[in-house]
């Protein structure tokens, strides 16, 4: 037994969700104070910023009036857009659960009689019915958690975009706190929640389980199907809603017609910054939250069934949750320092800014990892690893834990080396425009490519150390090393958006070019942040897939996952084709709604009279249909190719080939979401740094709508669909589909494999 | 035993490589009656010719000395780098040779004594030493047979440009037979004397081994790494040299200058169709000639420790050989189809006729399999299974090379799907055109991924049936049977590159629009050739590279290969990165030779007078050398990558971790390859699909200059070095990785895993 006791076990969890939740509501109540509305600006402290609007001219409540509008013209589009496609989740999310209760039912023939529990001998475990039971209602609290995030995400962002544009009027620093706090408000609230509902569900569920932690966790396991089925169709639904929009938003207002991005004469400049909000922030709220609620499952499995489990050790077993606590408090303390220690007056200052939460994060967490480990865990403790046993001590756990930490830490900075417009990486990619929209291409690839290596150096090495230290469950407390510090992942990550926003609301509503600059500013370190949030997405679901792999493959029975049988082998290759198929299907989906896109706003130009000078509105109904429409449609086929592989592979070929589809995909899958995420990132960035022209060197390359900078636009929107469709969502194929397999493995186990029990 | 005695064998085999070598010059002998200088043209059938060239006021004897002219100049030109290649290469083979001779030659500490045998117990083997010599032997043998399949390759096809040009002039039927039959003088040379030299070194080596089979081919390994070597430095070096210089000119040229591509103004005109030479047909045929050794290899050395071994069966151990055998006189009576059965009299019989070719030979050599398969082989047998056996029946084996051979055909098939411009996908990809370069762009990218999804399940079809029935002997002859028709293979594909060259040619020497359009006409079909012919090396890649792994785990002694053991997984992980890290080599490399050529051919506009109105001749050999050098330089990092990585991973981790990244490394490289490939082989049909304007739809994109066809253009620029370098080199990455593997696989078993041995 550790030192610490279960009372304050049972006491930390739930307090420090509400303490995060609490300094969530705190961080959104600061940013409430910044009025919208145009009749406040005295009590508000718009007195020195008055002057500079006095001096270019522009009236003061004319602006914030327009700002409101804008806003709330955003606000109503995205939720409307989320409502329909909760809609459709819902009948999804009814069907889906309906699967699950019948395929794990059906496991012991729906007996409602109890049975010998599998690794804690002797004793008896509830029916395999109940398990089905309280895994889809797992499933379902996952998926209304996922939900939930998303939607509170895009609330808030919508809330602090234009405010962001309003304190731009008082400086960087002013817009980037009011950002900054917004991003916070959406990370806590999320990480707290996740962790709430997670306690909850599982004192809930011990209400009948009792003394059976095998049933208890296996079930709980639908947490994590949940929260990541939604996020599927969150990240492909709003990844495809938001790039057909800015394509083909670009297509046609900065490519042909010549008129700046979020121009308010462009028709599908609403349906864009609607589909920021949706994509990148909801979409990607619930890839975190998945990632989150995942890992978490697959720690806690494999935690049931090895010596914490048997002897019921209730501290020990929660050290999962444990971690997420102390995480939540340190992530706490990180924020103050963007927000209240240090001020931001200078532009340069920003991304430093927003690197050191990482840093601070990570510094401070290896501590509270290294208390945890010493007062939660016994000195030493036996894990179950596939079919033999392993005895690990307290500071093996210390160790898993902080590499998948400091992993995530070298991999959001390799991130930030390869996206951001500070390092040469990016700048040899603007300076490829010179000769042209190919090269451009060709070194964007080449770029994204290279970005690929020291990540996977680093999560190699994370996996060996936590593999070799303490099997499965090493891999599965790395994975929530890595999202320890989520609140100030995705405080970082949130930001970008709500940046990119403003930006739009400040070109939107008339305000002065300088406006614009410094909400470009916050923009292009958004753009490296929105990046680092994708590393970490993205290296944290590898982590978590081998973690749910891991977990798999115990609950199927399988005791190696051979390369040199033929069952595996083929899963392998074409587990590593599945990435390659999913990404044709988004990418396709991206392209085809873009040109719909792009027809319908040239139509718009050619046929409403007085758009192009101004003088008329134009009918941005019609482009946020286009959209909704789209998004909606296409996202079918690619969810269905994850949600249905797994299914297919387990009944028709059996676990072993279901094995090898699930490594080859994770390892195949990971490097064509990091190279995506980065070649679009960089791109994004070098078209940024031509039209800011910072140095001479940038300014040889500029201005807008010189040669170079229309090649750097061509690739920023081939980027588009890499970085914020395909890349992302890549994700969500590789832990989606191991977490499905885990939850269906006792299905498989027991009927799989008919196709090779024919032949 | 079989049916076939082992006199017979021993005459069919060497007799089969004769006929295939006497067939080439045969066909060498047709092309050379084509006479390229200017007066002979009576007694050379032009008459009809002469009046369409009067009629177009062109003096023909002029015409015919400026093709003889330009000819020479390329083929100096290629001769030129090769040799300046080679002499390079000569250093690594001696340097890498030593290399192989000390590591195995440690394995028993330079013992000179015999050793029990592995497999065969009970008998006494060879010394380890004397494995080491023969090994070096055999790599040096490989390796200068490689070399001399591409130099021969390219002395064939700069002797067919021209005379392809000329006979253009007499109609699109005879231009196509000329560039046929030299692509076939290419493919029965390559095809044959890879044959004959194998079989010559067997024979010579079995005077010494004697009775110690298992030895003997042991060190006949080291032909396939010699020849897979020689193949890394072909593809790499050549794929940069020619897509630098392919880029260069065009960047310049066709986009601001304006100017038609291989116009004889641009000054890297002749350095584009050098690389067409050294690249495309050098490089490729160094890549066929490595896959078909390391298969012959693969396969004799899993047979030499099956029962054919242990029992000295000479005609069953021989099976890979005489499938080969067969192939070159199955491919001898498919070649009569293209060139005197049926006569092409319309540009649109092109491409049916070169996929008829696929068709036929597959149907005539499964038929010779049935033969071969029956009348070789014991009607029953075993085989070592990773330290099991295995029993076996020859039916089995005649599945298992009927397999690979249709698989091939599938991959040829659906690679023509996604790469000709006369089905949906580059009509779908031209047509995005329409809307700018970036969703060309993506849609192209797109094409690439979806065009993975049918190849990876053919393969993975062909790997289970194989592998179920005859484990690694069955993937290894899978891939010989992938690779018996090899000689038709090589034929299409090297038609490609000749015809491209003869459309250059036509160009530089200011022949007629008409010429040009049928010289156009041949090299679309062979740009949809090309991409088969990339599908082929990647497939046979795959299943070769495949088979070496198997080779690889006997010879170190592995049983199992479990993903479930960190050494294992990391091995995996980062072992599907390589492709990503060699592509972000290649591409780069590829980008930064552009740019420089881009720089020269600019000056040399600048600063030539009279240059771009024709009156002054540019600096081509400037080109030639900027060319020259980048590529020399560049491709030592990739080469290093490739070469260093077996060799570091195995000494340092160990066979399990080398194991998990050849595994890997196959399964990720495999869905870059083709995807790379299909893309830029889409782009490329689609520019000249909007150029050609054969149908309404096509007209409705073009003409030439539009800015449809400028974002084709585009699209084309990105598609060069992803089909042309990155792509085809990594088939060679995942091939050579496993031959190296196996061949240092006793250094490994013996002294690998440094580093863990250590911790």
């Amino acid at each position: 037994m550790g030192v610490m006791g279960d009372t304050f076990t049972q006491l930390l969890i739930p307090v420090a969700a509400l303490v995060g939740i609490g300094f969530a509501l705190l961080q959104w109540l600061l940013v409430s104070k910044v009025k919208v509305s145009a009749d406040s600006d005295l009590n508000n402290g718009y007195s020195d910023r008055l002057i500079e609007e006095e001096e270019e001219g522009i009236d003061h409540e004319d602006v914030a009036a327009k700002c409101a509008e804008i806003q709330n013209a955003i606000s109503v589009g995205a939720t409307s857009f989320l409502f329909t496609e909760y809609r459709y989740l819902s009948i999804f999310m009814g069907v889906f659960g309906a699967i699950i209760f019948l395929f794990l039912g059906s496991v012991k023939g729906f007996s409602t009689k109890s049975e010998p529990c599998t690794y804690n001998t002797g004793s008896l475990c509830k029916p395999a019915l109940a398990n089905a039971l309280f895994s889809t209602i797992a499933f379902l609290l996952g998926a209304m958690t996922s939900v939930l995030s998303g939607f509170l995400g895009m609330k808030i962002a919508t809330y602090a975009n234009a405010r962001t544009t309003l304190e731009a009027r008082k400086g960087v620093g002013k817009a980037f706190i009011v950002a900054f706090r917004s991003g916070a408000v959406m990370g806590f609230l999320l990480a707290a929640s996740g962790l709430l509902v997670l306690y909850v569900s599982i004192h809930l569920f011990s209400l009948y389980y009792g003394d059976d932690w095998e049933g208890l966790y296996e079930s709980i396991t639908g947490y994590g199907l949940g929260g990541s089925s939604m996020a599927l169709f969150g990240r492909v639904g709003g990844g495809i809603y938001t790039k057909a929009a800015d394509v083909g938003a670009d297509l046609v207002g900065k490519v042909e017609r010549n008129i700046p991005e979020d121009d308010p004469r462009n028709p599908a400049v609403i349906a864009d910054n609607v589909g920021d909000n949706v994509g990148d922030i909801a979409g990607m709220g619930s890839d975190l939250f998945g990632s989150y609620a995942e890992a978490s499952c697959a720690a806690l499995f494999v935690a049931s069934i090895s010596s914490f489990g048997i002897s019921h050790d209730y501290t020990a077993m929660s050290f999962p949750l444990i971690i997420s606590s102390v995480g939540i408090v340190v992530c706490l303390g990180t924020t103050l320092f963007a927000t209240d220690f240090v001020e931001i007056k200078n532009v340069s200052e920003i991304e430093p800014s927003l690197k050191r939460q990482l840093l601070i994060s990570t510094i401070l967490m290896t501590a509270g990892i290294a208390v945890v480990s010493f007062f939660a865990l016994p000195s030493e403790f036996t894990l179950f690893n596939f079919g033999s046993t392993k005895t690990v001590k307290n500071w093996h756990l210390f160790f898993c834990v902080s590499i998948g930490l400091w992993a995530g830490l070298v991999i959001g900075y390799i991130t930030e080396y390869y996206t951001s417009n500070a390092y040469s990486p990016v700048q040899d990619v603007a300076d490829s425009c010179r000769t042209g929209a190919a090269t451009n291409v060709i070194f964007g690839l080449a770029l994204g490519y290279k970005s690929v290596i020291i990540p996977i150096f680093a999560i190699a090495i994370a996996i060996y150390v936590s593999f070799s230290m303490a099997a499965m469950y090493g891999i599965a407390v790395a994975a929530l090393g890595m999202l320890s510090t989520i609140a100030t992942g995705l405080a970082i990550d949130a930001y970008g958006p709500i940046s990119d926003n403003a930006g739009g609301i400040a070109e939107m509503a008339g305000m002065s070019h300088k406006i614009r600059q410094r909400t470009d500013a916050l923009d292009a370190a958004g753009n490296t942040t929105a990046a680092i949030g994708k590393g970490f997405a993205i290296g944290s679901a590898a982590l978590v897939s081998l973690a749910l792999f891991g977990a798999f493959v115990s609950r199927a029975g399988i005791e190696t996952v051979d390369v040199l049988t033929p069952k595996v082998f083929i899963g392998l290759i074409v587990g590593a084709m599945l990435p390659y198929w999913f990404s044709a299907m988004t990418m396709k989906s991206v392209g085809s709604a873009a040109l719909k896109m792009v027809e319908e706003v040239r139509r718009q130009f050619n046929t409403i009279p007085g758009l192009m000078e101004g003088r008329a509105k134009p009918d941005y109904a019609t482009c946020v249909k286009i959209s909704t429409d789209a998004s909606l449609r296409e996202m079918i086929p690619p969810g269905a190719l994850v949600m249905l592989t797994p299914l297919i592979a387990g009944t028709l070929f059996g676990v072993e080939t279901l094995a090898g589809v699930l490594a080859g995909s994770l390892v195949s899958g990971v490097q064509v979401a990091i190279s995506a995420s980065n070649t679009g990132g960089a791109w994004d960035n070098a078209k940024k740094y031509i039209e800011a022209g910072a140095s001479e060197h940038a300014r040889s390359l500029g201005p807008k709508g010189s040669d170079p900078h229309k090649a750097a636009v061509i690739g920023d929107t081939i980027g588009d669909p890499l970085k914020d469709t395909s890349g992302p969502s890549l994700n969500i194929l590789i832990k989606l589909m191991a977490v499905e397999s885990l939850v269906f493995a006792p299905f498989f186990a027991a009927h799989g494999g008919l196709l090779f029990k024919l032949l």
